[in-house]
């Protein structure tokens, strides 16, 4: 494996073209913090098999060009070639193709609204660094804030119908499920496409490529991602969330994202640790619920806006805490503090 | 006085029950911005007698587990000494304690919910704290992001029913108050629930004994919780606001905090800051009323939130105001603004 | 031109009287970032005719006596001179004012909230300057905010009644425009009125008055302006929107105010420039879309709000960029980024 991506190294520097290949591979890896083009390669697999199983090959192709409209449009912006290289300007609007043919009906200008969703998610993600910088990273909030609008604004266009879009209501109390309770086989159906639901999939198979892609470049990783799926089942099903969004994995897909985030990528692991994204990965399923309610009015979906506020707000005290989370120590220390 | 309070704090140094005891006492005090255990007994008195006669004991239960729970969590995180001590930690959680228990059936989950919820709060006061530490304090804003968010989840839930919470409703035009016009004594019942009102509390008794325990602590911080909730009940009646809000005390507790909080904690007294708080009480009576219909379609309570966005938007010229309010010359300047 | 305006200074410099005659005048031109008296008086003569053909005079009334109010709580508040003096502390109010009377029932009770307003926008101008410091202006957000909170409380309010304010409704899908296809003509006034409602108003006489205005002080900004309502209209007629929207200027002030700001205020102009603010512009016309769509529950106008978005959006990567925009590199960096 070592020699394999050693290899890849060497070949991306040598050519331009591979060169753009490996940066808008790791984009694709980053949306589960992967920066490894095979985890890239892996996940657009999933991306792939889940878009065709579900008869919306677009879907996958909206996905690929906005990861490549989005890169271009960083380097035409001139950002540090680091952040470029590592795939940071292009794993949200990866996931802006993919949720704008999602829940878009097909025709031109789908396709003017993916170019246009992902060229602005870059501005998003520069000017959202700029503000967390000090504290954590801008996570996928450069996708929620671009899908978001450019989601809304089809209301007022009779050029962009929702496909899939809802119409709004108003907040009324939950009318509890009425059928046959759950099996242990929908939990499980539950974690898996929890899991496949960060890409907007729903596809067991593609939650094996994603996890794949996951252990590939870290075990911690597939490993906090399981189990932040389990634990947003687990917790779901307790409060008594309605049971097709739970056997969906649409209660789940967010914990995951925290899960690993929080879990392996800002802390260090440790049993505190370990405790503290726990109890963070079962908050993000009530923030689910919340957004799913607080979004009725509006007509448009969560996206994963739950999991950026409950990281955002599990990582602001990193600056402050000293000793605590262990890791904490171990990260550079922002100058000032805002 | 001096001398009980002296006597209470080498009790507290000699023994970690007590100690605790302590921090919990001030965490209720800093509600109302006391940091002073006397306060705290005062106001969890009134806290008891509020629930007694409404005949919902739960709710002072609630309130007096969430605090507990939230200082554990923030010993656990290992939070600064001085604050912890200072209840900076705890004043968030007994409000979210009382909030869910008012708001939601009881039943065992109910109590699992003000577990989370105090907890999560922790962690939302020291991110809230980083972020807004140049101008003031984070003030009840964990409370406010934790409960709606709590709230707002159960719309999606079967376990946890709302007992006292709405249906979500479109905005429409106000409907004027049609009954008899309002006497002197409705204005004066408006005045003192105002003050009961900042615990979730209907009770002239229960804002006689917050009355207490702020003289007890601050005769100014008396003062001007009088003052801010007479303010509020004339703007509220020359505006023509729903009279039922009016003797109930719901458009008043914000104000009641925004005069504490301007005219006795981050300002010094002077005329000047007398009518810059005048100024954000009246406008605090507004945002009570916009806020409330905001959250119309969203079914869910104002809570305090309306205190915590005019506060800071009166606070946040302190750091570049030369010269006004005068209180504001002896606060130190942050190095750094954001 | 130069001598007029010399011979201005001196005389405003000389007496007290025409000092502040002087700084009302800046206000008024600031609303379109033109620092000049004369830009000023042209706006006035715009928001008169407007006001006067519209049959509503008390408008221009409310935003004359808005933009004094806000200057002389300026003053009170001890701000700094040359900021004040450049008109900075009453642009905001003067939108307050226009927006008051423009959307509430004539009465006593107007008068009170357009004093209250022009004063709180003070306030809020201060409080948002500080935040946004590092990577701009504050921009009408101070107006957004107080018109926002100041006509949502109305909707719990008897005595000020909504003249012009519809009732909430959930979000629908939108239903396309049924009549006869728009013609050049209807573009052409969509260009011009999106100038005018800029100040609320729907004239072209005012809208060339107000290119006047921006003439006078920058021919840069005149034409930007005019080619940001150009853009906002294509762009909305692409999209599909709906035609009285476009040919009411409803979907191109904001536009308009994104163009003149990234285009002539905050970076250089240069090829890269124009491009980048013409992908800020058309994503403006989403953004204002969005928006009308958001806040379809809450019954409520979105005002400037888009363009203070998408112009945050797209100031914040320039304490980061490196080289683009090119101008971006003239502009003093923040000691410290938030």
């Amino acid at each position: 494996m070592e020699q394999v991506l050693a290899k890849w190294e060497s070949l991306s520097s040598s050519s331009g073209a591979f060169r753009f290949l490996n940066i808008n591979l790791r984009s694709v890896g980053q949306v589960m913090f992967q920066n490894n083009p095979l985890s890239g390669i892996l996940f657009l697999a999933a991306i792939a098999w889940g878009s065709y199983v579900a008869g919306v090959p677009q879907v996958a192709i909206a996905g690929i060009l906005a990861v490549v409209v989005a890169n271009l449009t960083a380097q035409w912006l001139h950002v540090d070639t680091e952040s470029l290289h590592s795939g940071l300007y292009g794993f949200n609007a990866i996931l802006v193709g993919l949720a704008l043919a999602t829940f878009l009906a097909p025709g031109p200008l789908l396709w003017v609204y993916v170019i246009l969703g992902a060229a602005v998610s870059v501005v998003v993600m520069l000017g959202t660094t700029n503000v967390v910088k000090p504290w954590g990273g801008a996570l996928t909030f450069p996708f929620v804030l671009t899908t978001w609008l450019l989601l809304l604004a089809t209301y007022g266009f009779s050029g962009l119908a929702g496909a899939a879009l809802p119409t709004g209501n108003v907040v009324t109390a939950f009318q509890p499920y009425k059928g046959s309770p759950l099996q242990l086989i929908d939990l499980v159906q539950g974690v898996f496409l929890s899991i496949s639901q960060v890409f907007l999939k729903a596809s067991g198979i593609a939650a094996l490529l994603l996890l794949a892609g996951l252990a590939v470049s870290s075990l911690a990783a597939a490993a906090f991602a399981l189990g932040g799926a389990i634990s947003a089942v687990l917790t779901a099903h307790l409060f008594g969330a309605e049971s097709d969004l739970i056997t969906g994995g649409l209660l789940g897909f967010s914990p995951v994202l925290t899960a690993i985030a929080l879990g392996t990528v800002f802390y260090q692991p440790s049993w505190r640790v370990v405790a503290y994204t726990v109890l963070a990965t079962v908050f993000t399923v009530i923030v689910q619920s919340a957004v799913n309610v607080a979004l009725t009015p509006f007509a448009i979906p969560a996206l994963t806006a739950p999991f950026v506020l409950v990281t955002w707000l599990f990582l602001l005290p990193r600056q402050r805490l000293e000793g605590v989370p262990e890791g904490a120590r171990d990260i550079e220390k922002p100058a000032a503090v805002a």
